[in-house]
């Protein structure tokens, strides 16, 4: 993994994914009581920045591959992503999903075009059914986020906010990074590190599923102790990565836990005030940058909102608690 | 009014508002059955549209009248368009409001650097308010619509559109504009007359405040029957303006009118689709993209979204009742 893998993903990218902005607001800076930056990757194609990996992964294979198929295992963004750009590159592509994930992603991710491969969680094994269908039909396995093409794609994310804080004269340290698995958040640090190291990524993640937090701080890999239990469903993984990790390790400054009713007071200030729909586990950055900015070093802070597919009850759940109060 | 005047004033906005996307989502074609692209003036500083206009004003004023202070009347985004725009320059705002209008609205005006007059509907004159401070201080009144430099802000929107929908390659000859007094119309109007001929505006107007959409069959100025009774607040004024409407008169297709309830439906598919938080007059024309294709020609449309002020009670309701539609 390096600059030069980001570099050229972004020349695949460019035209495909579409290059969001960098969002301010006074309002927001004064709650935050420093200058907030956001990327709002709510705005990215399928409504999450799952679609810049998953197109820098596409765009990366060769002409057989593509003709062949991909797979992959998820219920959630990372599914639409690569059913969209397997779509937009002619490709076939199978979701295996859970036969219990919400109707509503089902459904999306087949109108999407992809094909969706249901199995019962308590009985069935997932990484079997896939393997089986992998090796029938000789398609490629898109891992959501421990893959070098993907890291690349999210690393496009870095580019643009070096460009984009230079222009807006943003003076940041901390660029606040909503992570799972690592995949966004390690592709954005090498972007850092190549372009602007006088910035770093810090790590954002719910309280009780700090598996990265706590991975940096004893600088070895550790799980979560639960995979249930967070609204930011979209960034619960059990571990940090095998790629990710050693990158993270490497370049991230210390990670931030925030409590799920401040990603919802976030996402609350996101509408009032930016006028765009986040999902808990996108907001959680933005909620560091609010809610815990002596956790932050630096004049202005950047947070990247990684996503806003959220149901509607969520939604009006954030709004009847905060809506007011934003 | 000319084209001149709409690029002399994207030179003095460019690096102050923003420049917005132009949104897609297959989910969106869909229910249009034809491409749609949007573009999000929700996200534009102060969240509508009304901010270009407002620094288009403010930046052509000479410096003695910069010095000297602007007024305003208005209760929404024309108010917080002002204010921002004044404080950005160094100048000082005054914002007439009635003493009625939202706290929420008061308080955003303020904390914009403005300073709010507030009246009383029943009793005072706006206008005798407003004319005795701009003659005591000296302010320069900017007008929400009709007013050259305001609609040359408005209508760096369109030069924006032009070059955004040829790199997309939008095939499109209706581009749909949410319409109150017509500034923005007007300003989109003379940009594509300039840059993309084979382009038309459209006003979009709720149902039963269709002043614009009435006055362009007849040809001649209609005012509407009331000034109250739609949730499109932002856009109903009582009639076209004295500037705008012979530009939209000459330029512009018919008008089109579109009720609440699919103004909240449009909202709800935003939200759902394009991650977006859009006011009912905001989304108006999306609104007609989605409800009117039949009212449309061209292979593709083009929709302004103009604003996202909306409280979080009339967006719950949007998703309480369409949430699960889109």
């Amino acid at each position: 993994m390096n600059i030069d893998m980001i570099e050229a993903a972004a020349g695949r990218i460019k035209g495909h994914a579409r290059r969001t902005p960098l969002l301010t607001s006074p309002f927001v800076d004064k709650i935050a009581g420093r200058r907030v930056f956001l990327k709002p990757e709510a705005l990215q194609h399928t409504g999450s920045f799952k679609f810049r990996g998953a197109w820098s992964a596409l765009s990366a294979l060769d002409a057989e591959a593509v003709k062949a198929g991909v797979i992959a295992f998820s219920s959630g963004n990372h599914a639409q992503g690569v059913a969209l750009a397997a779509r937009e590159h002619g490709a076939s592509a199978v979701i295996v999903m859970p036969a219990d994930a919400p109707a509503m992603k089902i459904e999306n991710t087949r109108a999407l075009g992809a094909e969706v491969v249901l199995y019962d969680r308590t009985t069935e094994d997932r990484d079997e059914i896939g393997a089986r269908l992998a090796a029938e039909r000789g398609l490629t396995l898109i891992k959501p986020f421990d893959e070098p093409q993907v890291i690349a794609g999210q690393g496009t994310i870095g580019l643009e906010i070096v460009e984009q804080a230079a222009e807006l004269g943003a003076n940041a340290r901390d660029v606040l990074v909503c992570c799972g698995g690592g995949g966004l958040t390690s592709g954005i640090a090498l972007a850092l590190e190549a372009k602007a190291p006088a910035m770093r990524a810090r790590p954002v993640e719910p309280v009780g599923f700090d598996d990265v937090t706590r991975s940096l701080a004893t600088g070895q890999i550790q799980r979560n102790a639960q995979l249930a239990g967070s609204i930011c469903d979209a960034i619960i993984t059990p571990q940090p990565g095998d790629l990710t990790f050693p990158i993270m390790n490497r370049l991230c400054g210390a990670g931030i836990t925030v409590t799920d009713e401040d990603c919802l007071r976030a996402m609350a200030v996101a509408f009032a005030r930016l006028k765009i729909v986040l999902e808990p586990g996108g907001a959680i950055a933005l909620a560091a940058a609010l809610y815990h900015g002596d956790k932050i070093e630096g004049e202005d802070v950047i947070a990247v909102a990684s996503g806003g597919n959220v149901d509607a009850e969520v939604f009006q759940r954030a709004l009847s608690q905060y809506g007011n109060d934003a």
